[in-house]
């Protein structure tokens, strides 16, 4: 076996990804069960130690392909954990990712260091490994904060889509009901929403008005921001 | 000497800090001048190996201490930088924090790896070290994304301050005029500023009116955020 031989001790250095998911009516996180120890058997976010010069997003991507079998998906870096003794194997620092998906639009699978993938109502998670409950909660506080400043939404719901659906993803990340009319008022006066002149089809009440996004101004306002303009 | 053993390769970890301060009329940015190859007389962002078992913000703020005499101020944790070839001794991830001073009341001065510490205005940068122009690129766009969604001027400005020091301030970060009639009626209406009743004093003009920021309101929006709740 090689060993690696250094001047200085180091700390380990991990990736984990917190990937959402819009179910019908809750959001969800995708989690996997532990294989190995520490914590095995034990629910926990895709992740693993990076390789030797591997980029950070890559790992991640890496990592997560690797255990769920999700890939191309949407993730950015959330926050790097470092405090020692939240690895019972030493000094170890997680760089850590959270993405979105549609759920209905990916199939996941358990892989490689992972026995079970799995998704869980974020408000009914099990009982987790290392700091990830922590990471976790972290990744919902920016989703939380992310809704206020630029339109989301894109990359958890369907690429059709009704106003209902729409209001319903807002409610639940930001956990309370919201006025119909005002919320409706206000998507539509943002101007990112495209009337496909369709309706859904196969719903037993009256099928409602489907929409997509303007991908060009969704991204131009991700890059601007809504609103305070001093 | 005494080495550390591995299994597997491991990158290193540093922090660096972009530590931004406000002048009379420009933004100005902490850099320090490297004794140490690699970049041994080139300006960089201070900052340094994390030691064992040290908590990532702990070690931001003991090498911005050693390296520039900074304490006690705001820092909070900007991005992960882990380009593999960002640094030439090998994989090196860097964990960036940036943080906020007001210049008036804060001394620096080189110390440990350092043998000197300046504050440049940000559009004047010298050549730098390692990707520390990406890192402070970021920083910067950090914080024009945060006024436009946190109120901000806090750590960057003295205690009392008038309406035309706000404003600069806002005109600093933004990069551009703001009209002056509608920023008074914005900032007023945010209720976020305690009118002192005080005037400037020995100014050759006419003195302006002193104000403060309400410390509760403005720790409360930090958290709430500005506006756009839909």
């Amino acid at each position: 076996m090689n060993f690696s031989v250094y001047e200085y001790p180091r700390p380990a250095v991990t990736v984990d990804t917190v990937v959402f998911g819009l179910d019908d009516d809750c959001l969800k996180v995708l989690l996997i069960k532990r294989r190995h120890a520490p914590f095995a058997g034990s629910w926990a976010l895709p992740g693993g130690f990076i390789e030797e010069n591997e980029p950070l997003e890559c790992a991640a991507r890496r990592e997560l392909a690797e255990e769920t079998g999700l890939s191309d998906i949407f993730i950015e870096q959330l926050y790097t954990f470092g405090d020692p003794g939240r690895d019972p194997r030493g000094h170890t620092i997680s760089v850590c990712y959270y993405g979105l998906v549609n759920l209905s639009e990916h199939e996941i699978r358990g892989a490689s260091d992972a026995s079970e993938a799995r998704w869980f109502a974020v408000n009914a998670l099990p009982e987790l490994a290392f700091d990830h409950d922590e990471i976790i909660r972290m990744a919902l506080q920016r989703l939380k904060g992310k809704v206020r400043y630029q339109p989301i939404g894109f990359e958890l719901l369907p690429q059709k889509f009704t106003l209902s659906q729409l209001q319903r993803l807002y409610e639940i990340i930001l956990e309370k009901p919201l006025d119909k009319r005002n919320f409706r008022k206000k998507i539509l006066g943002m101007d990112l929403l495209i009337d496909l002149n369709e309706r859904q089809q196969d719903v037993a009440h009256r099928a409602a008005r489907l929409y997509r996004f303007d991908e060009e101004k969704y991204n131009l306002l991700i890059k601007n921001g809504l609103n305070f303009e001093i």
